[in-house]
């Protein structure tokens, strides 16, 4: 069975978007994932067609109705995983949790545009919230995007050549170290010229491997204490385990 | 002058994508801003017109070529605004700096595939590292799509009557209240009778604000502690200052 991403949406002219191409895109032709977008509007049910109305409590804005979107989620009710809100109050996006979610039979995704769903169908599906980060967005769908494709280039078949999974970024707790490629020497646009560091180029894979977990240490402390401090404490508990 | 969105891709067909249909589609149709997507391999030089190579000190995955990238970006040199490499390793995209963006004149992301830029680009050129958040993509281009969202959004002219920026989530540095709108009385599938909050209908306008503040900071408090202490400093130093 296919990962299997559904996403219920105002927009399904959006998808597949940026997941139609490069790694998301043969991915999704091999058949690694199946995409099913279901429009929401769809689920309107009074003379006006109108999937939104103003806020009790005033205040300016729309908000999505319970009663269509809660009909749209039951369309798909028989859809595998978890149906998860797209919104800056949930928790946030990480590798653990993409793994988790790639590890599983696929998402449901509720994206909302204007102010938000109202509450009450939050409240009464089983229904995660996941933010991308703390900012705000025009609507779920580009949040939706890069869950997707933070999950579907997990899934086995999905990566071809030119990707690995192998020592990137999050995997041991640890900012990714940084790339060199040819040429080997480079003049940049200030005339200078830049040589990739020598140990790349000497051969010596043990070296290669030191220099590299070095530099994926000191990136890290440099730019995120927050990382630097888990991974320290673990190397340290780890150390003890061996004693 | 419109805000300005310059991206380097090698999928320029990603573009405009999520972002050319409700409020960014709208705002650039009226031109709040102006999208200009440069295509990364039409500066491939060689007899192969190769974009990337393998990396130096060997491993899996290809590195895009630093004199390639780098005539990208010379290519758009005159472009308004900082140069910005979507990465994990870098500054967290948040609402500060979104609004610090849309302050500006505008915006050129370079978006990497593969295992990334060859470091030296980074290093010769003044680009900024910034990251959607803890978490791996296939590409930068999903991760420029949000950027772009949560900027245009911001943009004076881009919002419509169905949106607000009112009060919404970080703008006090807390997450947002729960929206209710019709019907007022909705049974949801397990055939639960939900009713909006009934202050929300009182039409007591002081009551109906501290209600929602008294949410907002419940609901920060619970999920996110890390905000609610920076909220707490802030309540207490202001305080302070009104004494």
């Amino acid at each position: 069975m296919s990962w299997r991403a559904t996403v219920l949406t105002l927009f399904p002219e959006m998808f597949p978007g940026p997941l139609g191409a490069s790694l998301p895109g043969k991915a999704l032709e091999k058949g690694v994932w199946l995409l099913e977008t279901l429009d929401i509007r769809g689920f309107a049910r009074n003379k006006h067609r109108s999937v939104d109305d103003t806020p009790f409590g005033g205040g300016a804005g729309m908000v999505m109705r319970p009663d269509v979107v809660d009909a749209a989620i039951e369309a798909v009710s028989d859809r595998p995983g978890p149906v998860i809100y797209l919104s800056p109050r949930g928790r946030r996006l990480d590798q653990e949790l993409a793994r988790e979610l790639a590890g599983g039979p696929g998402v449901t995704l509720l994206c909302g545009r204007y102010e938000g769903v109202d509450q009450r169908v939050i409240d009464s599906r089983n229904i995660v919230e996941v933010s991308l980060g703390d900012f705000v967005l025009s609507g779920g769908e580009p949040a939706a995007m890069a869950l997707i494709d933070a999950c579907v280039r997990l899934l086995p078949g999905a990566m071809g050549s030119e990707e690995s999974l192998s020592e990137e970024s999050f995997e041991r707790g640890l900012l990714e170290y940084p790339h060199y490629t040819r040429p080997q020497a480079w003049i940049d646009h200030g005339g200078v010229e830049r040589v990739v560091p020598e140990v790349l180029t000497s051969g010596h894979h043990e070296k290669v491997r030191r220099w590299r977990l070095a530099e994926a240490e000191r990136i890290t402390a440099e730019r995120r204490p927050d990382l630097w401090s888990a991974y320290e404490e673990d190397r340290n508990s780890a150390s003890k385990d061996v004693r």
